[in-house]
């Protein structure tokens, strides 16, 4: 199954830094690439792929400009939406058939406000809690989910750096090589 | 057990909008409260207080100016540290161990660069992924993975809002009597 993430409705100066972390989170939780709706917001793009060359794997990010365009040819591929909103159903309960259909899923992100087509076209409405926190934390929890924690086990190939886990210092691989 | 986060470096205008989001993390995840380090940022503050509480519960913010005696206090009082590092040990490997331990626990979520003593001073730093992404992220999957996912059925008692989960639409219970 192959997921990625639409990040609705990004705007440059005070989006910057939350759809920066959205965009890492879908890259280091396992999603295949970000949709970036809202401004196009090149040195955000430059930053999250920089970020994406030098830690590995394939991540990739592009810019949407019409993401009612791209629901519906999602759909029209056979690929499932799931938007994360505080208002939706709770993830615990639904994200075992969301997991069960093995079709691709786009995870829609919203932004401060999501049109209700959204809502509407989308296969699922799922809530991370229905407290306000956090379209990061909410994304990171979905995909925690839906991967079932398979995403801790991820290898990310062909980047400089390599962090090692380590109990009480920093231990970084650096590969200059690459 | 309490649970309790510490925010490093607070920056009032580069990090108004993620510490933001980490105190609401912490809060619809189960801590009971925040500690602010840095900037001492009194909009922020009462942002997260407004918000608290008018979706109910007890959860706290408050400014803590010298992040070291906090730590200290913290072991004095028989609490334990746990600090969030990407270069820190796996959070699936070590969070049964800190789950099993039933003393508080202090969470601290860095910002730009934590010095040496946090990673000395913790009794676990705990990574989640090795990958770069956000604190807001490995917040809410650290609380979530530690409350085992029970903070999904938390109450959040005596506030004005409060959504009611729906498949397809927003339905949130307004009460404007407390």
């Amino acid at each position: 199954m192959d997921v990625k993430v639409l990040r609705l409705d990004h705007r440059r100066v005070r989006d910057a830094r939350i759809t920066t972390h959205v965009c890492l989170t879908a890259r280091a939780f396992g999603a295949s690439s970000v949709f970036l709706g809202g401004d196009h917001d090149k040195k955000l793009m430059e930053n999250v792929q920089d970020v994406a060359k030098r830690w590995g794997g394939s991540f990739q990010i592009d810019y949407q400009k019409y993401w009612d365009n791209l629901l519906e040819e999602w759909k029209n591929n056979g690929g499932e939406i799931v938007h994360l909103t505080m208002y939706g159903e709770p993830v615990q309960k639904v994200v075992p058939e969301i997991r069960g259909s093995k079709k691709d899923k786009l995870v829609v992100v919203g932004a401060s406000r999501v049109p209700t087509e959204v809502y509407q076209k989308s296969d699922w409405n799922v809530a991370v809690t229905n407290q306000p926190h956090s379209e990061v934390s909410a994304l990171a929890i979905f995909l925690h989910l839906l991967f079932d924690g398979q995403e801790f086990y991820l290898e990310f190939d062909g980047g400089d750096i390599k962090v090692l886990p380590s109990a009480k210092g920093k231990r970084v691989l650096m590969d200059k090589e690459h």
